[in-house]
């Protein structure tokens, strides 16, 4: 029976199944001609458009020689929207595809899809839940980056407590060694008690810090937005968003041999100035994605083990 | 000359050329890497939506090795919407394609694209008109069940008056011998005069009867969704929604051997009570519908006959 | 190096390109099976919805047994939505594809996107600026039907004014011998002063006409619509809409070797009744985009020269 059956959230990969994807990655960036899947057919059914991460996943199988069924938004323009079950759905396409990317707006939503789902089912994000190929990729990235991430120092900055990308990343670097977590954010918006708990029990050290420590200290600076919609003040928003910022002066406080990372898009916390510095990695960071969907898709359809 | 040049309506549908295409269906269920259109390109031009039609279609062409262009939203957002006639958009996609998937929302669009296009017009739904892929896989459907359609019960509930759904498998039934329909419907959603002049014609026995006959008589029971739009009062419709209902009390009023189908998406007249019941085919009907469509598109475009 | 990076504007192909782009199209006719772009991927990112254009690529990416990945609506649905410059929209997107096209509402775009993209960047369309392989399949049209662009007279009839595809097809008539331009035109919706200085500069003599006259001495007749948004008054509108007009009392007065050409769609300045007549070679030119871009994709993505 196969390790991997679906991608529901980050708590499913311990470190020997990251190992596995991860080197799965890395042989395939060698010599992508070794892994196909020729014939298999990727639903994406997105019931929210996220036509960055859909074309990324489209682009995964597509790279794998697979094909592609796509739709976009599901909610407003599908007999989805003839209030039909979200797992009657998933039975229908289950019978059109090998394996089905899904986005929701509702938490819990990949959960009961696979509860249901006769083929694999990959969370592309559920509402305010998980988004777990997304944080595969950004651990991905790190690793890569620094060989290893164990002992390394992470910091967290933005939206902590909506942004799902930084969540599901915490589950992931709570298995690793000696990793020190530094959280950056506007009062509104700290990193929730249910993942500092979850870091205490796994030992993992946290510490909620100054932005200007924050950049100094870590290794790896994961950028998150500030979104206005949480402010009731404009002024709060403004000073949040004036405070959490990557530009020309940060770089010289900055380690040598930092990154800095983001889930993108962008707004204004990253300054387009600083986009040449070797430092600043989202752009290959978004690119990595697609190596990690097809790994993962590898691992779901294939014999590969 | 091919004897299938476009498919409209169900009425094209003889016994010979049924017993083709469903035999066909079958052979490529069993060795499916026989059949292929490697290179062949199937354009689904939706003036409405209907994701999974479309993708149902989209689906079948992939797995015939082919390739797919597409959009889902004619009506509003594409270059069609200038005032273009349907004519002039059918001539130019022609030039795109080699066979074209058209849903549209006026009655008799798609033979209009057929009189002007120079590849096959599959109607994938027009309008209150045909939908002849889907009459077709509920035959083959029930075709494949029951080995043979001659001598069967079919029993067909809901919204029998607008239901484009049993209309067109009403004309297919009346192909076969000794075949009896009956009708349960509310009074404001009978089925129309056309169709049972059309059952009279062919000899074949049809009857308006209560639900609890039905369901007790049949064989096959054809479930469809009763649209609230159609009521003028509240009651009413909720009397009816209520009373044509399978649930865990219907099951062991039903034969042994007998069927419940449904077209999807389904609303409360079907409990998600009775989905193990084995004589709930409603998701096996939707996946045969790829394997239809799969042999529609070879008989189209391949020298296959 | 590659001659052709990206296709942004028609002032880019002078006469030798054309020349080679042409004879490649010609050949991809004869045996499309020799040109293939296996496992390239191309973008198609509309951030406004141009279903005819976007097919037309698609098409032409699978007919090169290449791969599509695709967004319709970049504007209003995706994560580009928020907020993203679109230059990082492209540097993710060249993540994922070999090739973007990109259709665009604001002048200039497609020059933005590749200056920052990593990939080719072909020109879909954006705003009112240019249209580049609309204008190409003009002009190879053209060439296709007279064997040679030098001598023709070209009457352009029409919104001149705003229309990009006359405009970029008098950038690609400049470049040749003899050619003779007539605009037929109301006169809100005159040729604009940037477009007559240039072939001024040419020295390629073009003459405001009366339409009587230019349908009698073209030897092309480029029709287009007039927009209805463009009138103040609703009679000036109305009596320009009846005035330039193709239809059966046209035909006797049109040379015997004429063509009549349009961007589609059509509006009523060519009537439907004459479809018939062998001059009219719209849809045989929609049908040469498909060719064209396959062409051009050959010259971005493979060794071809």
């Amino acid at each position: 029976m196969k390790e991997l059956k679906h991608v529901i959230e980050s708590q499913q990969f311990d470190r020997p199944l990251l190992s596995k994807l991860f080197s799965l990655a890395e042989k395939m960036r060698d010599n992508s001609k070794n892994y196909q899947l020729p014939g298999k057919i990727l639903a994406t059914l997105f019931y929210e458009p996220s036509t960055r991460t859909r074309l990324s996943f489209e682009s995964a199988m597509l790279q794998l020689n697979g094909r592609v069924i796509s739709t976009e938004n599901a909610k407003e323009f599908s007999s989805f929207s003839k209030g039909e079950s979200l797992e009657d759905s998933i039975k229908v396409v289950s019978g059109y595809a090998d394996v089905i990317a899904i986005r929701h707006f509702e938490i819990g939503a990949a959960k009961r899809a696979a509860s249901v789902s006769t083929i694999p089912i990959i969370n592309a994000g559920d509402g305010a839940g998980q988004h777990p190929t997304q944080a595969l990729l950004d651990l991905y990235t790190i690793q890569r980056h620094f060989s290893e991430v164990d002992g390394l120092t992470v910091a967290m900055v933005g939206d902590l407590k909506y942004g799902r990308t930084v969540r599901s990343l915490c589950y992931l670097l709570g298995r690793f060694f000696n990793v020190k977590v530094l959280f950056v954010a506007p009062p509104i918006c700290e990193m929730a008690n249910d993942i500092k708990s979850f870091l205490d029990k796994q030992q993992t050290p946290w510490k909620e810090v100054e932005f200007d420590v924050a950049i100094e200290e870590a290794d790896c600076i994961y950028m998150t937005r500030v979104q206005r919609e949480r402010f009731l003040h404009m002024d709060n928003y403004e000073k949040a968003a004036n405070k959490y910022v990557i530009n020309s002066t940060s770089l010289p406080k900055m380690k040598e041999n930092a990154i800095v990372m983001h889930p993108l898009p962008r707004g204004p916390e990253i300054s387009p100035e600083v986009d040449e510095d070797p430092r600043m990695i989202y752009f290959e960071q978004a690119k990595n994605g697609v190596w990690i969907r097809m790994a993962l898709m590898m691992l779901l359809l294939s014999d590969i083990d």
